[in-house]
């Protein structure tokens, strides 16, 4: 146990460093005043680095070769593994090359918060052709030390064990029928009418609903707040989940969703296992199971009807001054499920949303294997959006391929967790309605059957098993996009 | 310019840490749910041995003995004496000490907070004794170093170039009139009235006037924010400096000195040199001149009668709901001129408050100096109690000994810093009155006159001149408590 032991307190002592990233972090976007940022962002990149240097440090190597000798029971072998993989990944990639694409993923990510706006490719290649350059760079390494193509090497950071066969398959069977179901839904909702007023709705009691929302989901504040940040998000540690919104005032919808979606990554985060605290095996699975949780609890439970009937009385309690035709079951419930293809990923309907994934997915892809280069994004863009959406992006590429972040710093092989979380997401809820009566728990408004199936199956495993492992131990069988398809079915049609 | 260089360097890497120790501090004080307070904890205990190593490294005493071949200039050598004095007073101590009057201060302080209520002075010894021998161990190591007594060794940390010499005549004079003094205004203050009411005053409402006043008095809130801790201070860093209060709805008065007080300390932060950010040339000079600070922004231009002019008719918009009467000119004046001894340091008027510290210095110096034992502190404090204001606490540890926190985890040397700046901050207004009509920039509101001298002979010096040489140059002459003398008997007889 003498090299499994000291691997834990190496490991432990990276994740106080990231805990206070993590806050600092937070802080930057929740709290802090814009002219704190130069100072800030000059210690971040000195803890990133500090960072770094304990990830990579020498004697790691060597401890990983003698804890073959020390006898490790089965939680501890995975914990090793977890280790591993994550030395793995960060040391593949000589460090003069991580800086390079760090200081170019900045310049191009600063730069674009302006082009994006004025609709400035032109300018925004003249960065971003460094970032592709220098992440294509590193899809190669990644790709000949893990045997994989140079996409799927990039996907395993995110998705360990995924790769782009699969998602082919999967991601092809779905945009195989989601344009003509979209139709369909849309010619389906012409004859419903969606309810709402010219009213405004304050942001304290956007947030005073939203914290009671949260209360109902069993958000721990003992372990975790709710803040607001220009881009929501959660973060924090998973003894302290900081969780933020944005709030509109013209339109309660947003804010409350979003809190509903940022406190299914709390719950994951606040359910992981207090054991191996502060361990990769510790920690949350994937990207994509992330995201199944937050996806959980924005799609398959909070535009439940069973949820809605909950919140209903709610908002209408904390827009006691509003209009309370609004907030009508039925009325809300048609707010939530309305569908409506746009040009803008983050703002897209649960149906329409992995038509944007698969699009930028399969760019992505191709572009990281070398088989396109950036220069063909517009055109390629435009093409699927037509092709998935019926919009056309042409010569709007604030609105089309410049306007997510997630490119800018080179976090390619990123996108397909959000749909992979949305199906997964679908898939547990199918499988918890065996044994635990979902409708009726929602109804009685104690939910706690439903986050106890959601801990003992997700939550409470942290990294112990591979994504695979987890969704079959979870559900019976592996990823399968039929409960996917047979949700959006029921919900829309 | 090669080992200056090295040196520059390296301290700016310890800044950038201290950053993000600042930051988490002000965080777990202001911001963190209780639950988060363990992981912190760890987090901030590995953040702490991390900068320990980083200002001990072993390579800093070869650059020390080389730099001497570089060429510097004045400013850079006073950076690099400064680099050296914290050097010295980080090394001197051994390691294992360090580490075990941490332990031992956590311990006893985490204790403390319920044995105070409990008025358990028998079971706050049987912690405190430890502190009392590890800070004792401390302070003989330090005094052998620098050839000082004990107590002046532990002195040196917070007010390098003050020794006790010079406190027992500075003190020694003012203990000797301020008891009759006080008498004489106690007197004097019968014949006048305060006007209260029972109303109360929202957070709401005492948070926007803070706001409003924190504008007077130029704080910069693009580089800092206010917030709520149930203790208030000044954290964060120069470009960034978070100010916290705390508010009682019953009572609008504490929460609005305090905010005017830790203005000050944050205008001295927010006015430290930039060219020498990151470096220990260009932090705050001392605890007495940052206390010097607050002091003046709260007793020498927040009471005084321009400002608190300017303070009514806020105060009565801010609380229009309110009786009016309360934030009349004169009503406010007796408020915060109302002189009344009490067992409390941290609730104690301007009058009475150096009474409080010249009973903890004389008590601290003697027992780090080994002249009595921590057992004699109870009786010493009844005495001088009595003798200074004339109340006993006699058996009442909570309201007399125990009510520090100060000294649970060693801090042995702090107090005298309260009164060295209410000292200076007298100094400063009588000299900065030979050159700038005071009374007229206050009674204008426009307050820069003021701060432009404050700016030019105390916050742009950050620690390039020694404590003694700053006040020099300011005032023309050394420390002179006359000043304060004057100032106490101008405004209360």
């Amino acid at each position: 146990m003498e090299y499994y032991n000291k691997l834990v307190e190496h490991y432990k002592t990276i994740a106080n460093f990231g805990h206070l990233s993590a806050i600092c972090g937070w802080d930057a976007a929740a709290m802090m005043p814009s002219g704190g940022n130069q100072a800030r962002s000059e210690a971040m990149a000195q803890l990133s680095l500090h960072i770094h240097h304990l990830s990579t440090a020498p004697q790691l190597g060597e401890w990983f070769d003698r804890v073959e000798s020390d006898s490790l029971d089965a939680m501890q072998k995975a914990s090793l593994s977890e280790m591993q993989r994550q030395w793995r990944l960060t040391t593949v990639v000589p460090e003069d090359l991580v800086k390079a694409k760090s200081l170019a993923g900045s310049k191009c990510e600063h730069a674009w918060r302006t082009q994006r706006g004025e609709n400035d490719w032109s300018g925004f290649c003249s960065n971003f052709e460094e970032v592709v350059n220098l992440s294509q760079q590193e899809a190669q390494i990644r790709a000949e030390q893990a045997g994989l193509t140079p996409y799927d090497a990039m996907l395993d950071i995110y998705e360990p064990g995924v790769n782009s066969a699969q998602l082919d398959e999967l991601f092809g069977d779905l945009i195989s029928w989601l344009p003509d179901l979209t139709q369909q839904i849309i010619e389906k909702q012409k004859s419903e009418s969606v309810y709402t007023t010219q009213e405004s709705y304050s942001t304290a009691q956007q947030n005073a609903l939203g914290l009671e929302i949260m209360k109902l989901l069993n958000f721990d504040f003992e372990h975790g707040r709710l803040d607001i940040s220009s881009h929501p998000f959660c973060g924090g540690v998973p003894q302290d989940v900081r969780i933020t919104t944005r709030y509109d005032e013209s339109d309660f919808v947003q804010s409350l969703m979003g809190i509903v979606h940022e406190t299914g990554h709390a719950r994951y985060e606040q359910g992981l296992p207090t054991a191996y605290a502060g361990l990769p095996v510790g920690e949350a699975r994937s990207m994509g199971i992330h995201e199944s949780q937050s996806l959980f609890f924005e799609m398959q439970l909070g535009r439940s009807d069973g949820f809605i009937h909950h919140l209903s009385p709610l908002a209408q309690k904390h827009f006691a001054s509003n209009d309370a035709k609004v907030f009508e079951p039925s009325n809300l419930q048609n707010i939530y499920t309305r569908v409506q293809p746009g040009y803008i990923r983050v703002d897209a309907d649960e149906l329409t949303y992995p038509a944007h994934v698969i699009l930028r997915y399969e760019i992505e892809r191709d572009l990281m294997n070398g088989k396109i280069s950036y220069k063909d994004i517009p055109e390629l863009w435009d093409q699927k959006m037509q092709q998935y959406l019926g919009l056309s992006t042409k010569g709007n590429f604030k609105d089309g391929c410049m306007q997510d972040i997630h490119w800018t710093d080179g976090a390619f092989g990123y996108f397909p967790s959000y749909t992979l979380g949305a199906m997964y997401a679908a898939q547990f809820m199918a499988a918890m309605k065996q044994t635990v009566n979902v409708d009726e728990a929602i109804k009685s408004g104690d939910l706690n059957p439903i986050f106890t199936w959601l801990s003992d199956n997700i939550w409470s495993k942290g990294s112990s098993l591979s994504t695979e492992a987890l969704v079959k131990q979870a559900t019976g069988e592996t990823l399968n996009a039929q409960h996917f398809q047979s949700h959006l079915v029921n919900r829309y049609l």
